[in-house]
């Protein structure tokens, strides 16, 4: 390194590149996306590509309790902790190539090109793989960078079931990533994670880089409406306490709390579900899972309390019994000014288009954030699509992103 | 019977409840309901105890291949063909201790009563039990009458696969009651069913016996609303495609086109998926299961018309794709006028309270009627309630139900 300039060092794109596409067929599905499930043997098999990546790149591995894999590039001094990037290799069931798993291949990524190239850091670098990031299988998500935080305890955590009844601990062992480490147990100097923005910001504004300031506010509900199972034909309509009719009423409520606070208010049913679930019977109860989000913690309060309102008076009318149960409360998040300085030196060595923005997503680093200082990186993504199999972005802009995280890094790891 | 005037005949109302409550262990549940899904192994342990009762009262048992259960019991002349009770003994998921399995114990209560005073008939009488009326766990419904009267085609409803993937016919040879007799395969002079109203009419009007003029038509669909999967958090709520929005504007027409035909009309949904199904991401579709019904069969084509009217405006409007399926199409029905009087034959001679009704609800005899003169008895059920866990009717209502069957049966049977 010192017969050049440190800021033309690059990543090799066309290996992350092939990375990712190798991954992608884990779980691979028709339409060119990816269901990789938590403890699934989707999982099991990503998990294991990618652990043998980071093995032939000379790395230490540790698995903790609730499944996070750390993958350990020695620095010359441990005292002040490593500088650790990553994300998470788990998938929406019908989710795509890049959410999450860009995060831990371009944080691999970055150990290879310091190998590549010879360079020693003062600290450490770690890359992290977080165990059920999305939710999707285990509700709430972010569940391994939450028990890492101490958001979450350890042993509830593994306990959690799956629609099935099986539980996330009972899937780690089977699939042989219930590790022995203490989760938490690792000293953390700074924090970076690369996403695509799952978002049309960055693309409208044709930019390349976003350089995330923060993360909004989410809180996620079971919205369970409660009325009188009763036999399709010969009940009256009158006498009917329809928990649809209940829903019916209260959905345009749901989606005017998220439009009434635009351009950043967000209201999501995701998931539904009527029992018994019997096509000639009035469903003695509906559970339909809501989603508000706001960057402005005050204004997410105030959508809460609209919501709960709206349930309340919607269900005294029709004779229903309606419940909101908030299942899940993110608060509204920060980022490390120093992290974010980081971030901005890796725009100015790599000249790409950079802006500032707020994530509508959570992330492994908002819980991160927590315990140590955190910084994230976003890259467009076609369409602003995420959670849907057709996720797609550029491999110039996943370079891009990837050049970022090498030069925060760095910023922070000192060569 | 020589001495005795033959309307003094009455069944044993306390053999009868005793069996129902007996019946009603096998599928029980917590809240004092009955869960006996077609082919589980409540309904083998169901088919099983009828039989074994059957068999002690003397009856000859054939079972068809659709798992149908015929009971005989001789009469003096084959040749006109057996006069026919019975019911189904499935239940809803959450279903009751008298859907169905009255129909059929009743129809043994019959034949036990016929065989205490040594009465011997004319015509056999025969004793039925349906396989899986409900159509909770394979849908459409009815589909051992729907078989055994040629609506449907064997082997395709052997194929029929429950939620899991299960068929039909494979859980009906698992439970071993995949029959060798080819279904339809009885001459049958008249048939008869009694089963609670399951509706409030009868309570309302203090009547102990409804004479049940025919069914009302009514069609099962499936509402499919497709939009695009994308991500909670980032999406901006304007440039979404949720099909939640579509089901919103929906709801309010297909219950206005049921309460704008009152009082026949019924609009029920009665079961909802969303995909893929997770809490943080906009589902790409929407399926949701809608049954309308209507006694006036041109009535209920109109409703048909609206209801497809509907879901093609609204999609339109919203940028989603909408789709209309019917799955299941049951045409208003009248029953035979000979079995009507031979009910009202059975009114006269217990001197029961009695008024004329029409079905809300789909029965065995609704299909059974295109093969054979049908008629059907109704009995009051507490609240009008049915297909729910609490439904519920008195000893003394069960016991009238099951003497009107006797006499109709002797009517038609001849002593």
């Amino acid at each position: 390194m010192t017969d050049r300039d440190p800021s033309t060092l690059r990543i090799d794109g066309e290996r992350l590149w092939s990375r990712l596409m190798e991954m992608a067929k884990h779980g691979a599905t028709e339409k060119g996306g990816v269901c990789r499930l938590t403890g699934s043997d989707e999982d099991k098999a990503g998990r294991d590509l990618f652990v043998g990546w980071c093995e032939a790149a000379g790395c230490t591995i540790t698995v903790d309790r609730i499944g996070n894999i750390f993958a350990k590039r020695p620095g010359r001094d441990d005292s002040a902790g490593a500088v650790l990037a990553g994300s998470h290799l788990d998938s929406q069931p019908t989710g795509g190539r890049f959410d999450g798993v860009y995060g831990v291949l371009a944080a691999l990524e970055v150990v290879e090109t310091l190998n590549d190239h010879g360079i020693e850091t003062e600290a450490p670098v770690e890359i992290a793989a977080w165990t059920n990031e999305e939710g999707a299988r285990f509700a709430p998500a972010m569940l391994g960078s939450g028990v890492f935080a101490r958001v979450f305890e350890l042993a509830p955590t593994l306990a959690i079931e799956d629609k099935e009844g099986k539980t996330l601990g009972g899937e780690l062992t089977r699939i042989g990533y219930a590790g022995e480490a203490a989760p938490g147990d690792r000293k953390i100097k700074a924090a970076f994670e690369v996403h695509i923005e799952q978002g049309p910001i960055l693309e409208r504004e044709e930019k390349t880089i976003g350089v995330v300031q923060g993360v909004q506010g989410m809180r996620w509900y079971d919205l369970v409406i409660e009325g009188q199972e009763a036999h399709a034909g010969p009940t009256p309509m009158e006498g009917r306490r329809d928990p649809f009719q209940g829903l019916m009423n209260i959905l345009p409520d749901i989606y005017a709390i998220a439009n009434e606070r635009a351009p950043w208010g967000r209201a999501t049913c995701g998931d539904i579900a009527a029992l018994p679930g019997s096509r000639n019977t009035v469903p003695g109860r509906l559970v339909t899972a809501v989603d508000l989000r706001h960057p402005d913690q005050d204004t997410l309060v105030q959508m809460d309390k609209a919501f709960q309102a709206s349930v309340e008076r919607h269900c005294a009318e029709l004779g229903l019994t309606g419940r909101v149960e908030c299942i899940w409360d993110s608060p509204a998040v920060k980022f490390a000014p120093a992290c974010i300085e980081a971030v901005r030196a890796g725009v100015a060595a790599t000249g790409h288009t950079a802006m500032d923005i707020v994530s509508g997503a959570g992330h492994d680093s908002v819980y991160l954030s927590r315990i140590a200082p955190v910084g994230m990186i976003f890259v467009p993504c076609e369409g602003g699509l995420s959670h849907n199999e057709a996720e797609n972005a550029t491999p110039e802009d996943v370079a891009a992103g990837c050049d970022v995280l090498l030069h925060a890094v760095l910023a922070q790891a000192g060569a």
